[in-house]
């Protein structure tokens, strides 16, 4: 159960304001998770890095980073398929 | 000398068209480059990781992702310092 629990963490970063993710990871955290992870694509990937640098730096700092993935998703767009990048970042209690 | 060489292969990824900095790594590796790393910070990070996803889906299917970093740096800018994040992904020959 806890396993299961844990899989479905996940903050997916879009353009709102970086302290909303921040607020919602911490939130999870709060709930009980014992990892959550930041999910990102395009040009929210950068926001997704400060997401997880201010979470850990000045909120949660015994928070490790656990895991970072990155990927490539094909979306469908005005103009046919594009290619779009994707970033996973898994940020853990100890 | 390999590995202080290596220590050297740096892309520093900034406000550049995405494929100027596919070109660095490619010729980077064709100098004889086992490994590159790609660094970003700020909103450049998403450019970052299109760089390093192009270089290993389109032209150097080879490769793999050995690490990836985050991490933050201080800045100074105009109305004092500043926090900005920053991205490193080394991409790898077997």
């Amino acid at each position: 159960m806890a396993e299961a629990k844990a899989a479905e963490n996940v903050v997916f970063v879009g353009t709102k304001p970086v302290m909303n993710y921040v607020l919602a990871a911490i939130t999870q955290f709060n709930e009980g998770a014992s990892a959550v992870t930041i999910k990102a694509r395009g040009k929210a990937i950068s926001r997704a890095v400060d997401v997880a640098e201010i979470l850990r730096n000045r909120f949660m700092q015994n928070l490790s980073v656990q895991n970072i993935s990155i990927g490539t998703e094909q979306v469908q767009g005005e103009s046919g398929t594009a290619n779009v990048s994707i970033i996973e970042i898994t940020l853990g209690k100890p």
